[in-house]
């Protein structure tokens, strides 16, 4: 997390449709942690609104600006994408052009059947698999998709206190999947676990589901830990 | 968990399939905690060959015999099922005469693609959307499917320390699921969890999957917690 791929000394993530809980809450995050914050929306004032009040609750030394999407996406490259599922392929695809060849996308998102008027804890069957392996089909060969924190509560990530909650990082790609780790645990109470081939995040998107379920059901912001495993899994 | 349906002072358990170590794990836990238990089998001889090592296991005071699977059935109204997904609708089938109406079935059956010759960390796809909702389609009308158990490791279910594991329950029967969550909470170590309905049983039955990635991958036993809801939810 030093160096950037074009010698620039910081290596910003643009949070991409980062103007919701969960796309601020990884930003203000991340942004406490040190890390250089891009915020992108499809609207530049609202992505500069999100940016500032994350800016504010992150405290001075947080470095967070807003951007269009696609100047956000062509910024950096660590690209976190927290998007609505309806919104997702044609966002990818918009985007494509913008993205640097060995970017990183990591995709949290969630193919809820409230994308289509039912829902959010029913989701929907994803020719590819997962909405992840739909992002991973439309960019760019050269950009390495990680599917993760699918299942971390967004009010808690947009908030004070530590989580409590593991991530389940997927890829293809074992350099990918071990950066997005390793942003995981920059986030206070959060384990980050190996959680496989990027085909597994169906499941990881299958689970957030269930927890939406679990929240409508007992009025609470529900997360996972993974118990039984050794502790160099964890990390 | 007083009186059984027939009037008999006990009501038994019968875990359908159980000589397996998910089968023989709950019907240890189960034992020590004071219930009655058959184990079934489609051969007596093994049934009864299960039932005495959960016997020595469980201690003098362990109330354990073995029966073939139909005879286990009938003499059972609360009906765990713990056997391979390849054999679960057949045996099903096989089993629905000698159910007794008001029955629970309690199924803890995961597709995995193990069941034609794939991996057991990918599941199949169930017409019905899961194992449970298979098995509630092929059971009377008058036997209440419940899903449950699919996330707990039968290694360690069947040992002596306690567990660090939830169960979500999900069915359509609410006094089915409530009996079921307070089974799964006589297990040291055990949160009982209401999953609503048993049409979420396929992302329980789909997180399997993952855990036994997770243990092929980091040489464990996973398991999972649900973090985040208020102390009412868990029991």
């Amino acid at each position: 997390m030093s160096t950037g791929t074009t010698g620039s000394p910081v290596r910003p993530i643009a949070i991409i449709g980062g103007t919701g809980p969960a796309g601020m809450g990884l930003a203000l995050r991340w942004a406490r942690a040190g890390e250089t914050i891009i915020i992108g929306s499809r609207n530049l004032l609202r992505a500069q609104q999100a940016a500032a009040a994350v800016q504010l609750k992150g405290g001075p030394q947080a470095k967070v600006s807003g951007m269009e999407n696609a100047a956000a996406c062509a910024a950096a490259d660590i690209l976190m994408l927290t998007v609505p599922f309806e919104g997702q392929a044609s966002l990818l695809k918009q985007l494509k052009p913008a993205m640097t060849a060995g970017s990183i996308l990591i995709d949290a998102t969630v193919p809820v059947a409230a994308a289509v008027g039912g829902r959010a804890s029913r989701t929907l069957g994803v020719w590819q698999g997962s909405a992840a392996e739909q992002a991973a089909e439309i960019v760019p060969e050269e950009v390495s998709v990680v599917a993760a924190f699918h299942n971390v509560s967004a009010e808690l990530l947009y908030g004070d206190l530590a989580l409590d909650c593991d991530v389940i990082v997927c890829s293809d790609d074992p350099d990918a999947a071990q950066l997005t780790r390793d942003l995981a645990v920059k986030i206070p109470g959060v384990r980050a676990i190996d959680g496989g081939k990027l085909e597994n995040a169906r499941i990881l998107e299958q689970i957030t589901a269930l927890l939406i379920g679990l929240n409508f059901r007992h009025k609470g912001r529900a997360g996972i830990r993974i118990t039984g495993l050794p502790p160099a899994a964890y990390r």
